[in-house]
Parts: C-alpha cells; structure tokens; sequence
C-alpha cells in the first residue's frame, strides 16, 4: 500500500538526521534558549526581511494556533475564520478550550474575503447591545487552505487593511506554507508575510521536519511573553535544540523550498493525469494537496493500492478525496499512482 | 412611548413585591438555604410530580445556561443546539468562555430535530479520528425558542430518545416558559418536562419576578455538586431568599400561568389584529413574541409612539420586527397597540 | 435566636424598597442602560471626585471579582493576595476557573504589604526562567479585609506606588467598604480609592442593598470593553435598574455612609463589652466584624441565642469566632448580646 | 564547562537515535495509531503485569500533567499537591488555565502524606458551606520528587487508601521514574504503581529519550475520551510513532532500567564524594539529583568549570543547589566534578 492520504507519513530530511546525530551528545541549554533555536530565529528573521520579528518554535500546528490565539485575545473576544478553517474543525475545539468562540464565514474554497470580514465586523459594531455577542478580534487564514487554495498578494493587503481599519489582527496559519510558496501561480513572499500578518507559522511537520512550527510575530504586542504562553499550554519543549536545530537546517541554503518544491511538482504531474482523464475537482489548486471528483467504483479500485482521505460525497455515485504528495513522496510512488489512475479510468465500464 | 421590544421592562408582579415588604427584616439563613428557597422548591417538585427532583435558584438565564453546561460537559464535549440558539449567539460566549464548543444546527423556526442530532452524532462518530472533532453530548433546545415557537410533547419524546442513544444530555432552556405553557396549542406540561429533560430551567425574570431562573435537574448525575458550580460561577445570591421568595409567590396558587396567560392572550389579540390587516410572519407562533413582517414605512410610522426590536431585513423595504407582551402588559397598551397599527395600515399609499 | 454571624441576614433598608415598589411598573431600557443606573454612576464619579471613572453595576462580589481579574489579566498572569483572602479561598476557585493562579502571601489580619509584594516580584524576574512560573500582575486586596482590618491611606500609597514600579493594577474589593469609610481611625475616602486603585467595587449588598456591587474603574485599560465581559460571566441582569435603583438609593444623602456608621457604632459597643470582660481578639479591629477569643464553655452558651461564625481554634479550650453587627443590626439586638455576654462570663468556674 | 545543571542536557540514546534513522521513510498512519505505539503500549502493559492499562504518549511533562488533570477533575475540583510540586510552581499555572485550582500542602521533602490528605479533605467537608470552596479530588504526587526523594511502598498504599476512601483520584508524576525505581532503597515497582495509581507517567525526557512522557491509566473512568483531550490541548503529535518508537526502545531488553541505573550509580559516587568532604544536604536522597549544601566561595569556584542549579539560600554564606546526572552523564565527567570538589575543599580558608 502506498500512502498519499496526508503529507506526514514520513519521518524527515535526512539532512536533519545527520545533524540530530552529529549533535546528540552535545549539551545545550534547555527549552529552546540554545545556540540552535537562535540561528534558526536569526535565519527566518533575515528570509522575512525584518530584524525585529519575533520568533518561537513549537512543536505542533494545533499547539501554535491556541497559543497564539490564547495570547491575542481578551476574554470576550473572538477568532474569525472560514467555517472550515483547522481551527474551527479538526482542533477538538481547543480556541474554545482556551475561552474563545470562532466564528466562521461560509467558504467554498477555503478562503475568507476582506468583505466578509468587514461585514461581519460592522454587523457586529452597528446592532443594539454588541455586547451581547461576541466582539470578532483576530482573523485567522490558513495559507495553503485546508482546500488546498491560495490567498493572492492582492487578497492578503486587503484583509490587512480591514484588521488595521477595525484593530483586529490577522493571523495567518502556515502549515503547509512551504507548499503555498513554492506552487505555481503564487506571488507571496515570506516577507510579505511578515509585513502583513501580525503573526504567521511556517510549519515544519508536513515539510521535512520530523515536527515542529516556527511563530513568527511581527506585532510585538501580541507576542509580549510568549513563552510564558507556550509554557503554560505545554508546548515548551525541554530540549528545545530539537526544534531549532530542524529550522535551522530547513531554512539554510534553501532547503525548506527546495522540498517544498519537489512535493509541488510531483502534484502538477498527478493534477496533469487527471486532467488528461477529465475528472473535476472540488476545488482547483496547484500546492501539494489534490482534491479529485472520482467516482466510486475509481475509488474502490484505487483505494487497493493507494491511500486517499475522504473529502466529501458530492453525489450518489461520486466523492471528492484528497491526495497528497509531500517532500518524501518519490517519482516512483507518484509515476505508480499516475499509471494506476490511467489504468484504472481505461476500465470504465 | 410604550414598550414592546421585550418582556423585562417592568419590575415585577405585586404580590412579590408585598412578600419582600413584609420579610424584609425577617433574619434567615444565606445562600440559597433558607425556608423560602426550600418552599420554592418542593413547589416545583410538586407541580413537576416527582419528589426526587433537584432544584436550584439562580440570579439569570445566561448563569443558568453556562452553569448548567459547564458542570455537565467534559472538556472535549460540546453543547448541539439551533445557530440561533441563545447559547450560540447571545450570551458573549459564555459558553466557549467555560471551554465549550456550541455546535450550530440550522434551523428556520429556532427548533432541532431529533433527526437533526442524530444525523450530526452518526457523522461525528463514523467518521476518521473522531477525537479531532468536539464530541456532541449536550442537546440544548429554548422553549419557546428564541423565535417565539413550541416544541410538541412528540418532538420532545424524539428528543429525549435520540440523546438516551447516544448517551447525550437533553437541557431545556425555559428563559418564557411560563408562555409556552400557557400557549394555545401547547400540549406539554412541567411533568413532561422533568420526564424528558436532564435538566431544565423554569424563567422567572420575563414572567413576573424582578430576576431569577430555576434549575430543575432529574438527571442527578449532572446535578451534582451543583450549589459548587453555582458559587465558583458567582451565581450564588447571599441574600439567596430573594430568589426563593418570588419562585415561592409566583409557583403558588397558579399565579405563575396566570401570569403567562394574560400575555399569550394579548399576544394572541395583536396577532388577530396583524392576521386582518393581511400582513406575514417571519415565523408563526402563539406565545408572547409576535414575529411579523412589515413595509419600512409602516415600522417608520410605528415607531413613532411603540417600541419593537429588530429582528432581520426580509427584502428591500420589508424588515421583520418582534413584538412582545408580558405579564405586566395592559389591556390598554395592547389595544393602543392594535388601533395605532389598524390607523398605519389605512394610510397604506 | 438572633443572629450575628454575616452582614446579610436581612433584606434592605426600607427607602430601596419604597422605591422598588414606586418605579415597579415603569418601563425602562434594559442590561444597566436605564437612567437610574446612570444617575448611580453619576453620583459615584461625583463622591469619587473623577468625572472619568467607569462604573457598572453587578450582582454580587464573586462575581465582580471574577469578572474584574478576568478582564485584567492576561493568561499567563496571577493575581497576588493574602492567604486568607476571599479570591484565595472562598470563591471556589472563580479566579483559576477563569485561567488564573491566585499567590497567597502570608498575613496574620488579611493585610498584605506593598514590601511583600516588592519582594515576590522581584523574585519573579530574578529567576532564571521566570515563563516557567506565573507572571504576577494584579494585587488584589479587600478593605476592610476578611479580618475586619483597614489599610491606612499610607499603606494604600505604598501599594499603589510598588504597583506602578512593576506595571501591575491594583484591585480593592470593598465588598464591605462602608464599614471600613466609617470605622474610628480610618483615613482612607473614596477619593483615595479612586486615585490610587486601578479598580474597586463598592459593596452594597452586605451594606444596605438587597443585593449588587459597584466597580469602579480607574484605569480605562482594564475596564475596555467591561460589559462584554459581564455579560459573558452572567453578571449582565436584564432589570438593571434594579442595581441602579439601590445604588442610586444608597449614595444619596450620605444614607451608604449612615448605615455603616449605624453597625460600626453598634459593633464599638459590643468591642467595649467583649473588653471589658477581659477577652482578648484573634484580630483587632474598629468595623463592623469582631473577632473574639472566647472559651468553648462561654460559646455553648452564648450558642443558645445568639449566632455567629466559627474563625478559627486558638488552642484546646478556645476558639475565634466572628460577630458580625449590620445596617440592619437593631440597638436592642446588641444590648441583648452585651447582656448575655456579661451574664455567661459571670458565670464563669 | 560541564553541565550538571539538569538532566535534559543532551539528545537520546543512541539505540533511538539508529532506529528513527532506519524507519526514516518509514510510511505510517498518524496520531499514535502507528505499530510503534501498539507495540511500546503493549511492552509498558506488560511491564506493568495489567493488559487492561490505557496507554497514551505526550510529548512533554506540563502538558501529560495538564492533560490528565484537566481530563480526570469537573469545573470545582482542585488537585492536592505539596507546595514545591512541579504543577504548582513550574508550570505557568496550566493546572489554573485549564480552570482548576492546585491545593499546596507544606512539604520539607518535596512529599506529602496520606494523613495530610486525609485531614484536609476532612476539613472540607466538615466545614459550614463547603461548596464556598474548591472541591479536593485529586492527589497529585511526583516520584521521584522534585526533590528527589521516594515515596516507599508503604506510603504509596496509604495514599491510594485514602484515595479510594474519600472517592479521589491518585495521579503520579513519573518525570523521572526510572530514576526512582533504579534508586538504592527503592521498594516500589511498576506494578504496583499499575495496582495503586489511578493514573501515571513514564517520563522518557529526562531518561533517554529525545522527549515523551507515556501516560498509563488504571482507571478507565478518568481515561475515557483521552485521545480527544490530547488533541484539544496540542499534545497530539502528528508523527507520533516518534513516540511509540522511542518508547518502544527504552522499554525492551531492560533498557530504560539501565540508563537509568547508569545515572543513579553516577550520583552515588557523587553523593559519596560530598559525604567524605563532610558538607550536608538540603533533602537526602539516593536518585540523580543531588541537593548539596555549599559555601557561596564553594559555588563561586565550582561554577568555573560546571553548571549546576539554585535551590534556594540557606544562610548567609551558604546556599543548596541541585546536581543532576543522567542516562548520558559520562564516568568522566562525573570522576572530574569529584576531583574537582575535593580540589576546592582543600582550598578551604
């Protein structure tokens, strides 16, 4: 059985390997206040353009988006994102864990729009007793989407601009961001980023790392104290050297995008088979995640050989799934998958 | 001008006010453990037929809600109920605030269906790693419901046997329920309420007392150590007789329906007086919140003498607007009411 | 039996009830927006001296205090106060279920020093590693304190200036502050409060009220938004006028004042009697609670007609208990207690 | 320098570090549903002697204690621990962010006693109006304990009596427990941590491990739904067979026994070197952390060449301070901290 259902079946980089054996017996100072975690910050610092970020690692995606959320917000206060946005479905409510509601905008696609958002705010301010409800304060994007989209230049100014129009951060969850920055088409930059965002991830679990989120603030508010936050949400990592030795590889020479790269060209190539097929998606996109329309017999036949994950049923004979590749994923798997769908559509009775 | 926005603008029924007059230095004991609070109580069993009944005093509906919820759920459950339901949407997120997600069902007339929680259950268990997801296990329902309508005893049954099931909780918010009891049409009693609820609330701030909700558990798993939840919740009153003294007056002799019932029967007079001059409903109803449809201009005029709240923009010059009576209503407001919109309604142009 | 064992026994002073009875049926805006909560608020920024203070109106101390600490802190930071105090140990835990940890510093008669906090916070920052430890943020302080002690006004200076050194607020929660604005000996006025606190409440209940607590806010940073945030904890009362009304009531014509001087004065009385018996006191002290060493024999006794509170065991044969003398505390009443006092000690083998 | 300041020093065990190199590329399902943690689960249920253990690896000590206390105790119940617990100083408070409060009981040796427990329960329930405070319901304990003392079977068996008495929770902290079960004097085994807990960790950080604490529940009541938790609070590790593969190592062929025994051995010949200079302990203990009292010219002299941690002063020239070996300690090493505290006693002015 070869795995395509997610982007994190594998371990990690052998480059990072190397290094965690090369350095395992070296003794360093803990939770993440070593040499490594300071060349990584120094790294991405220098990658965004701007000396004055501030940047933590931790070990998870779940764990960066309640602690940054937790630390953003009063009480009363509440995340705003796509009705299918990670935080809102598949964190086993752990924004509301921490005190917060989300309030989620209907998507297709996975993005939210600066309208929505300036919507949503101005309902909430213009009603009799706002205070009733809950007073919308962060934006949260994720970047690739969990659909697999992403937010154009163009798109991530405006909701920049309707957060600094109604004092509202924006929060940009990165996960697979290595995926959005080197597909085809995209015109963001991780500088952009950290001119637009108040804070943002760039994620290392689903991008050669063996875990590991870096947070990165630009809004120095927000981030005061961070760690006192990480520490009390368990994310603070005892031998912290690990996550910044993993950085600090991903980030040096290019690493990061190079394996990013590989897992997006490896998408196209699948993307370009199912074209040739002529089977839809539910979702266009052109980063490492692929969401096919296939119909179920396809699916039954595929599914001996290759792992996918269910996206949803979108009629009583076909579902959209999800395929990924990632920076593991080798031509070879990738070659079988392509021959085994060709194959597979010849059958077509 | 004469209030119809809501069913809380006046104090409360005189012969409460007469009971705090005449034990207004009477000593007792604090908290909620005085004779009143014990007679208040061992009415409601009483009228509710079961002595095993636990029930407590609380100060408001939203205390009540969030308390109730925050003792019965773990930290992974979540609360299902209407996305309009008053826990979703107007209570600040008191309920994420105490670490619980509220997971939104649609819904045009403010009610669930059994089939609804069930469809939602099944989805939730039968799909991969449930343990990413919040885990429903409380069916929150209003009844009335926030727009004005009733569950039947029918509805109630399904309810009651989709949440036994699955091992889920049934609360039933009663911030009116004193006006759907006394509702034309209604067909279920408290004795119905205390059979098929877990837990349910008996509202006394919108039904003749100056503030108070009782918290009526059958379920004592829920209930227990309740009087702990409602101190660490801040709702536990030191002059705790207050409460037991108006649920005590208004539980005695009928007064408490008496009470709803002159409000439903104004309601249903206004109603009439709307059905004849043609105009729709958003949603139809029978207790004491009247939902209806009318032209901008007639509201524009209306508003001049009449006080109602918005409730939604229908189309460019239609918007729905809620009216309510209550036990503190007068004949005379109500017929000044009908004549000013019968007067509005000939100016139609 | 009479009973001085709390403040709260009774209702309220009869001029809160004559108005509650002449506005009953007047119809006013809800959630605190009416004019008597306005006027209430008026009056206090007049007796206060600051026309900027933000004030509001909530139900009862735990959850003022709650509501104010929750407000003010940010998660990772901890709300400073003795041991004994009421946040610390008879509030079920509101500050840590709202997120926060509570650090006790020792205290002998419920005061804490401006010294000890010096000193816990600058241990706090000389550590290594201080994230891995709550942050301390928020000195919280009762006046008069659960032990019927008062700061001084220089004490009250001291506290705020350690408190502006460290970028920390201040809190006083004078759920029983009347008592101590008319003790013998006090120094410290409302206008003190307001200067050197970044916020207080007001107590009424146990002052007076039926029930509520004023808080006022000095620092506008900590009480943005602060309706929200009642809300949200349940504190919001639909008839908020009712708290307006009493407040309203209260502040007028110096009657807050004159009631605490009436149970002050009565407790001085009951003082000269316990000291001229030759008793000595757990704690000493000029306001309205009283804290006598008395022999268990003496206590069975007194314990037939006359209530009051348990302290503490001093050693095998005697106990602290606490007296407490009201607003509502009749003349007659504290003769009687005096008597009896005298008669058991003659008694005395 | 040489760094004895802590045992989270260095990386792994090799052994761990060779097979995350051969399963690198490894394919396998997500969120510790890997045959890695099938496997170490079963070798810990084996260890253990009870098949019927639940099993589950977290990456980090807080965020197992959280986790589990958050899981096991409703909204008003407290966790008991020594004041010097790990979750009542070190951990930012995550116990109170996740609601709950943390009772510290005094402690001289970083233990607390069954009868400590029991008389404190007492008093809570025997107060007037308990629910006015914090409900005691789970017993937290760390062994070794932050002070590197044991609790010895006897007191273990005491403390579970207790427990189950009062309807409580008795919950372990094993940071470091193979450093306690391979300490000298040590009469306590897995299995009986199996038999008298209803909850305990492994820790694996601190012996050998790159992280990893395995949490194993005898009671399956608290257990219930962990998985669910685990992802709430961030815990849950995408690749988790990270963890079941670590741990899957540590607990075959005996070798998380060995390492341990390693460093224990290492702070025996420690110990024996400080016992022959004649300076005195803070606490004694026989596991590898060792809390030496030192003049501060001692200190200052030693601190040239190796690390150690504050304690705490204990007079005016002398302080207490914790060495730790562990599982990578080297004889070298240790044999160079001996020879260089015998160097600086000969110093002695």
């Amino acid at each position: 059985m070869i795995l395509f259902h997610n982007d994190y079946s594998e371990g990690c980089h052998e480059s990072i390997l190397r290094r965690l054996a090369e350095t395992n017996l070296e003794q360093t100072a803990g939770y993440g206040t070593d040499p490594y975690c300071k060349s990584a910050a120094d790294r991405i610092r220098s990658l965004c353009g701007d000396p004055r970020l501030e940047v933590h690692f931790l070990v998870g995606g779940t764990q960066a988006n309640l602690t940054v959320i937790d630390g953003a917000l009063r009480p009363h206060q509440a995340a705003v994102g796509a009705e299918s946005a990670h935080i809102n479905v598949h964190e086993t409510g752990a924004v509301e864990a921490a005190g917060h509601k989300v309030l989620g905008l209907p998507s297709r696609d996975g993005k939210i729009t600066a309208e929505q958002v300036s919507t949503l705010v101005s309902q909430h301010y213009s009603q009799d007793g706002p205070e009733h409800t809950v007073q919308p304060k962060l934006v949260y994007i994720s970047n690739p989407s969990e659909l697999g989209t992403l937010y154009t230049l163009r798109e991530l100014e405006d909701l920049h601009a309707v957060c600094k129009q109604h004092r509202m951060y924006l929060f940009l969850d990165g996960a697979r961001l290595g995926y959005g920055l080197a597909a085809s088409g995209n015109d963001v930059t991780l500088q952009d980023l950290a001119r637009l965002c108040d804070v943002f991830t760039i994620g290392g679990t689903k991008v050669g790392a063996l875990f590991g989120e870096a947070v990165v603030f630009s809004n120095p508010a927000i981030g005061e104290d961070f760690r006192y936050l990480i520490k009390q949400h368990g994310g603070m990592l005892a031998k912290g050297r690990l996550l910044g030795l993993q950085f600090d590889t991903l980030m040096k020479d290019d690493l990061y995008m190079k394996l990013a790269s590989h897992a997006d060209r490896l998408a196209d190539r699948i993307r370009r088979t199912i074209d040739s097929l002529g089977y839809p998606y539910l979702v266009e996109g052109t980063t490492n995640q692929i969401f096919p329309i296939l119909p179920d017999w396809f699916l039954a036949e595929l599914g001996k050989n290759f792992t996918f994950s269910e996206q949803e049923r979108v009629d009583e004979t076909h579902r959209a799934v999800r395929l990924c590749t990632s920076w593991a994923t080798t031509q070879e798997n990738a070659d079988a998958l392509c021959a085994e769908m060709v194959r597979i559509a010849s059958m077509d009775r």
